[in-house]
């Protein structure tokens, strides 16, 4: 399946109308199975299907890591992915999109929402990776650069993942998370170290991005856009530096500034 | 609980850093208890959220309209909603994020991904109202001039309701069907009826998008940005005008183009 189609539209401009072909992006369905069973429909970009399944799954902490799949396979034209795996966490299915509830309170005061983030967040203590401003404002532009298909339809998100020298990865899907479980399936199958990367994404950072992020193993996030309160919030807890609306004009820190390494710094 | 918080961030200009304060969208965490069992839990701007958790429970299929709903009661400060319900749809638990399989082969093949979404959405047979190219424009604007919040954070999806006279009813949210669940339990609550009316939302129109104003039961959506292949495969089928890019310098009719009204019609 192609990642986009073409088709005719009505353009038009003041009160002009013609008919005119456009380029439109492709929103594939496709539902997962785990072991038979049906365990998640997920809407996506009909590219690394398979990597965004294991991203996904990982992230949900169905599985630990890639060794946890015997098999996986894509039924591309019925819109099915089969997992099976050797052995997958028991509550899985139970834990699905559960409330985190603590002890003490309603409300997590490290602001998880869900159950299973709270077990699969990663936090970073150290300072592994550094940037500067201009760095942050070069990987930015080189991701929207490689970002054709947003170009032709603007109607996809970018992720990329980094490192000092440049980008290592880059992924795009309709779907704001997939985009990062792309990146996530594909550092798991492939062992890639996440502890000197950074993840540069072209959308609003809201909680379930940061908790993306956490869960890849990044320390630093690069967005050309807003970060939410929870979010910010989670990074503080997380030890993760978000850096928001990078753009020509400048960009704002939000959080852990100790990995923004500033030029009189140097 | 505010929909924005003050924060400080380090803005950082060249190599010019300053401390600063700046308004951050919030993210509200609400999870929602139908008949004392856990349903779902949903990531939203906390205004208006007792409109949402109607909109979307009508939207899932569990409850028909308002009338079956005996109690609904927001506890803000733990983050739920109770609803207590005269009658739900007796499948709805298990119905729920399941994928639609037709009988003849695995996809759907009228765009449906789930099975609740073929049975919910409305088809829309005829043409109640229509709207000139000047008319998308101007609706348009007011609806992005009303975006306070918007224009604050950058964090949050604007939709409208609208008539020929202009907008009925605005809502803001960090989630995109969020904004549109909101309009739609406002309307369910207060018998607002849909025939004439048109949906103006800030974001892409993506198969869930374009589901929703199906439910709610209009016959236009009116986008700033792009549609997906399969929202507009969806469209077709459903009866539905979908208006894009709708800027400056012009606007693509995708769908069902005899709602909209060119001057030398007139």
């Amino acid at each position: 399946m192609e990642n986009t189609v073409k088709r005719n539209v009505l353009r038009i401009v003041g009160n002009n109308a013609k008919e005119m072909e456009d380029t439109i992006v492709t929103e594939y369905a496709v539902t997962v199975k785990v072991n038979q069973e049906e365990f998640v429909t997920m809407v996506c970009t009909p590219e690394y299907v398979e990597d965004m399944v294991i991203g996904y799954l990982a992230s949900e902490r169905v599985i630990r890591d890639f060794d946890d799949i015997e098999q996986i396979w894509h039924q591309e034209k019925d819109g099915f992915v089969h997992v099976k795996t050797k052995r997958v966490n028991p509550y899985f299915q139970q834990m699905q999109n559960k409330r985190y509830i603590t002890s003490c309170c309603g409300a997590s005061r490290q602001g998880f929402v869900f159950a299973n983030d709270a077990l699969v967040a990663k936090k970073m203590e150290e300072v592994h990776v550094r940037v500067t401003p201009e760095e942050c404002h070069r990987l930015m532009h080189n991701m929207q650069n490689d970002a054709t298909i947003f170009q032709e339809t603007g109607g996809v998100h970018n992720a990329a993942l980094c490192d000092a020298s440049g980008i290592v990865l880059s992924r795009m899907d309709i779907g704001r998370h997939n985009a990062l479980d792309k990146i996530y399936g594909y550092c798991l199958r492939n062992q890639i170290s996440m502890q000197d990367k950074i993840i540069v994404f072209s959308g609003r950072i809201s909680s379930e991005i940061l908790l993306k992020v956490s869960k890849i193993g990044c320390e630093i996030v690069l967005s050309k856009s807003a970060p939410t309160a929870l979010a910010l919030e989670l990074a503080d807890h997380l030890g993760i530096t978000t850096v928001g609306f990078i753009r020509k004009e400048g960009m704002n820190v939000y959080t852990h500034q100790e990995r923004i390494q500033l030029q009189d710094e140097c």
